[in-house]
């Protein structure tokens, strides 16, 4: 037994390598997991990959997220990555950047959540890498999965389409501003501290900041959806309805509105925004980090879509419409259609260290 | 045409993706490349993984290392690792994280590197990640490849197998003192600065500066060994050849005795460590990212190992031999046989900002 507090300077790397390789089970379609050259896994014929990562400052901050959080959501942003393809996912391989002073307690909380997120989805983590950094941890996760027949592209929508979103949108965005507020989720995901929000509100707050620390995108609902071709097109909503929206649209060549009366804003979103006098429809257009599906489905497609959507339990609106090219969004508010700007996050704009605050650009 | 000095930040993550993605040409098996949720590539029955990534300040450092063989070699260590399992490489997707206030033409230098080391090997880019950091550049990269019938792997090594190296070792570690010394490459792999050598010593100090910055593998050779059976586990040769022969004899549960007078010792880092009265041997055999290979070859498929490295243009040696486990190394010098102790690189434990220099614990 290590003592927790040591830090992996001391525990040095091929002693650290040796604990997590220890902690993680091998799984389906492994033949050579962790500790090769390389892992070797069976795979299909069209095989899916995806990587993302999170860095500390400018994702996550160590105060405001308890390791093993971290740990699910590393793997989650992923796994919404290659749903939003209609891919299952198999395979990951985990890349740490570490600060010499990291507590193996740290190192061994991400892996609990790593662990746990991947049994939850039948992921096998099979490889990884181990480096020293600076200052700032830097979880970069791969994740491999197996397409079907029929994928989910970006492109493919058409003039006509429905602009159609799975879920409620805002909480992630409202969780962000309860963290900056001092509101706090413990490691098993429970309510710590409600920051500057009284203990009345602890069900919208603890909500909120799990929708943003512990994300859960519908992983098998876009499967089905492609399977019985209900979409043309979709993807995830990781940066925002606007942003993404537009993405979309560039790769579809089309332009699309969006109704801001029918945005399914979250419920608790709305309440704890409304208390403070902000609007909450503005969260879920620009705030980022739903990652549920934003989704192109052809109108006589929309009976089956609910169809589905109640086997799978995922809610889902239609926002607005896709119309001819080229690529521009318009928001319909009271009877006028304005321009609607993409305001969703970049990384490179946005002042660091505070997780996925959307940049307050024009 | 963006200016080459625009800082990321400036550009913004949209438009540093667009450019990136115009810049990467699709390949053979990429059914989806850059843009959508996921890549999309057609596989094999066995695919390989591995993830390797370069920091800077532990790594590289920038006044060190022109961004093309940043590039250049980010790729390269993934290669190494996909030939030491006898595999060939296919796709990459390469995750950066980037300081803000990093101008363009240092990313396009990385492009650079990475899309000529991808063409030359057979590579194709189909995906990534964009992360801002606080202060260092990371290159994280994963690399898929192809398994054949046969891989190579650590574990299989049994007593009486010999002890084989590729190539020669000890010049990347060289390398590393030249850069310590003032030495310098440009971005096209010439040299630019001599350091504190005189222009006499120029081939030399190119040689080993380029094997550390450029480092160029044996990339099909383990194949050929691998299918005809001419080896029982091998390695690839990345933290040096006391560490990786640890490492080996771990995953074979053998030990291992190395003969000093055997080691191929590179002749220029030989001569240059001779002329400031230096121990080539200890770069040779603690220096490490020589990225060559190591190798278990049972006595009697020694000539056929030699018919082998003849087709492929590889030198090989025969430095030692395994012997019954547990786990232990021994070093073969004058007559006598004295414990060989481990003393590769330990990230966590080095200090930082110097490469891959070697610990210098006892």
């Amino acid at each position: 037994m290590i003592n927790p507090e040591t830090p992996v300077r001391e525990l040095g790397e091929r002693a650290l390598l040796k604990h997590l390789r220890s902690r993680v089970p091998s799984g389906p379609g492994v033949e050579i997991g962790i500790g090769d050259d390389a892992a070797a896994i069976e795979t299909s014929p069209i095989t899916l990959v995806t990587t993302d990562c999170l860095v500390e400052g400018v994702h996550f901050l160590r105060e405001w997220a308890p390791a093993r959080l971290v740990g699910r959501k590393a793997l989650t942003v992923n796994l919404s990555d290659i749903a939003a393809m209609a891919g299952t996912p198999r395979h990951a391989v985990v890349s740490l950047c570490l600060p010499p002073d990291l507590p193996l307690w740290w190192v061994d909380g991400l892996y609990d959540g790593l662990l746990e997120r991947s049994a939850e989805t039948g992921v096998t983590i099979v490889g990884g890498n181990l480096a020293v950094s600076i200052s700032q941890i830097v979880v970069d996760i791969t994740l491999l999965g197996q397409g079907g027949d029929k994928l989910m592209r970006r492109s493919g929508a058409v003039p006509g389409d429905l602009v159609v979103v799975s879920g409620a949108l805002g909480a992630a965005a409202a969780g962000l501003k309860l963290l900056a507020q001092g509101a706090r989720l413990d490691e098993d995901g429970f309510l710590h501290k409600t920051g500057v929000w009284t203990e009345s509100s602890a069900r919208a707050v603890t909500h909120c900041l799990r929708a943003l620390l512990d994300p859960n995108p519908p992983l098998a609902f876009s499967r089905a959806l492609a399977e019985q071709d209900i979409v043309h097109a979709g993807m995830d909503l990781s940066d925002g309805l606007s942003g993404d929206l537009r993405t979309l649209c560039d790769e579809s060549d089309v332009s699309a509105w969006v109704d801001a009366a029918a945005l399914p804003v979250d419920g608790a979103a709305a309440s704890l925004e409304r208390a403070r006098g902000g609007d909450a429809a503005s969260l879920a257009l620009h705030g980022g980090e739903d990652y549920q599906l934003l989704l192109a489905v052809p109108p006589d497609r929309l009976d089956a879509l609910r169809d589905v959507a109640v086997i799978w339990d995922i809610p889902t609106t239609v926002v607005g419409e896709f119309a001819p090219g080229p690529s521009a969004l318009l928001l319909k508010k009271g009877g006028s259609l304005l321009p609607l700007t993409a305001q969703s996050h970049d990384h490179f704009r946005a002042r660091p260290a505070t997780g996925g605050e959307p940049a307050t650009r024009p």
